[in-house]
């Protein structure tokens, strides 16, 4: 018999499969006590450096909720530092680049790094993962879209409007698309290497694209997001998660390799199947802040969520990271919702 | 000869124009050096509160650029202060509220008050305002939507998630829902008193609409959109901006009695006009940080946009107030784009 927990591939892949899978965003987060204990002993980096923590991290939503993915713990950031950027992480500010990219020259000087070398502690982490998985969850790898990448190396931090980064496109356009297509190979590197260290399926997490025209979407989002599929096409099911771009998702679907998109909650299922043209397998999209309602509220929205996706090619998740004040029974109701689940 | 420039309220009211007029959200602000001398001289509230401060400041950019509609220099935030909440502005971190309601019992306590006698100063400047312009540019009067006011009121800031107010709604809906129609019946009275005073047209500001699915906007937006313009109706045209709402676009523009919807730079115009049935007139959409680029690209841009979106039922405007750091002269090439534009 194969114990084997093949429910996320299975969806990724558009097989049929008796109830959706589920997983959540941020699953390895500050809500949970047994990550805070060790946020207290360890710094950021020290969490995300050390295989070994970082694997037992990403096991904790694992062994509390059973849920049917496990997303290895890491950062988006681990990408400009791999370039050679100094990233800084004070808690509760969110991470800050000191010396971010404000000129042509300084994009135009960097380069491809061997990125496998300079993270592979990711690898690690991954690999031990997995062996503390044996097949009770899948694997999910993940890394940060290029031009999400790009907001941060050129504001240093996160930003209301991302007019620095635009301005930056708009009035250095070569060298934006140089530091573009940099980001783009260390990362298909980057990806190629999680998955050769075991994860099953990768996830692309274009956190800023929603602060994008279409039009700009087209141009500094998009035509990253199709090379990091293809690269990875025959080697694992490709997630790309493009934030607040509701507009964005026909071309994703129809013009990519990627095999699932992740949405967020102001795009409703009906309009998510009808732009994806019921093609492409959908990840989402409870609203993070909804998990403060009653387990039995969050129960019965997470049914009529199914309800409304349908249970096949889809993968039920939040439509953003899980909030650090979300109580953990709240977070065991998301996911029991989904186990208890019948058609 | 009538000297009226009345080219605003014609495209609010569907009548035929030689061009679209154009304003830009925020016109009066940090970019403009004489509003930077004003700045230097008087906090944020004397230059609210005292009508020829006010007035002189919504001035300048009609006295420097001559676009077709003067906004009343203001902040959305003057209704929480007219409901009794303490509002400071500390330059560079944005408003807050120190004493933000935190439990129903607060929420219950907050009654309609008289918004006139409280806000006086806003109508004293709208008058002076009314005479300096003497027709050159319509008079718009403001408020924010009540969805985005009560954001302020819980959150008692901005915030990145609004995960606060959310739970607000999900737990207390009856007190929440309290506070929309306190803020609704208070909003109403103030813009009716702005109207009288001589604003030709009123706009509200959903701000923070885009972070609600499409479902909370029917609950916790919507509704409150509605009533205000209904209660509007026959003595201004309403400017509904729901950032971010895409989605509510077709409700928006066919359940309400609104004369124009304003969009930001992430809707097409095709899909706006498209969403909207072509049934009512549209303002935005140009992205603001697109004003970084060189003047001859902002004019191409702006044509471009008058093509895509036709000169008729069209107020060009940007997709959301104009950033501080965009040069005086890129400004001017917005507006002299649309005062060329010729069929």
């Amino acid at each position: 018999m194969n114990m084997q927990n093949d429910l996320l591939i299975k969806a990724l892949r558009g097989e049929k499969v008796d109830r959706p899978p589920v997983w959540m965003m941020r699953q390895a987060g500050r809500y949970l006590p047994e990550y805070q204990e060790l946020r207290a002993k360890y710094s950021f980096f020290e969490r995300v450096e050390t295989p070994e923590l970082a694997a037992e991290i990403t096991m904790q939503p694992i062994e509390r909720f059973g849920p049917d993915a496990a997303i290895i713990f890491s950062d988006i950031l681990v990408i400009p530092q791999a370039l050679g950027f100094e990233v800084t992480m004070n808690e509760g500010e969110g991470p800050r680049l000191p010396s971010p990219v404000r000129t042509a020259e300084q994009a135009l000087a960097v380069s491809v790094p061997d990125v496998v070398d300079r993270l592979h502690y990711v690898m690690d982490a991954i690999r031990l993962t997995v062996q503390r998985l044996d097949g009770r969850a899948a694997m999910i790898g993940f890394a940060g879209a290029p031009w999400t990448i790009l907001c941060y190396m050129v504001e240093g931090k996160g930003s209301k409007d991302f007019s620095r980064v635009k301005q930056f496109c708009y009035t250095e356009p070569e060298a934006a698309r140089h530091l573009l297509d940099v980001i783009t190979k260390t990362t298909i590197d980057y990806l190629k290497a999680q998955v050769a260290a075991g994860a099953q399926t990768v996830q692309v997490f274009d956190s800023w694209a929603g602060l994008l025209s279409p039009e700009d979407f087209s141009e500094w989002a998009f035509p990253y997001l199709k090379q990091i599929s293809e690269a990875l096409s025959g080697l694992a099911p490709v997630i790309l998660y493009p934030k607040g771009s509701w507009y964005a998702l026909e071309r994703l679907a129809t013009r990519t390799t990627a095999s699932a998109i992740g949405i967020d909650w102001t795009v409703t299922p009906e309009y998510a199947r009808n732009a994806t043209r019921n093609e492409i397998t959908l990840q989402g999209n409870f609203d993070p802040s909804r998990l403060m309602m009653a387990p039995n509220e969050i129960k019965a929205g997470v049914n009529r969520m199914i309800d409304r996706f349908g249970a096949q090619r889809y993968i039920v998740n939040l439509g953003h990271g899980i909030l650090p004040n979300i109580p953990v029974d709240h977070a065991r109701a998301f996911i029991d919702a989904v186990k208890e689940w019948s058609k």
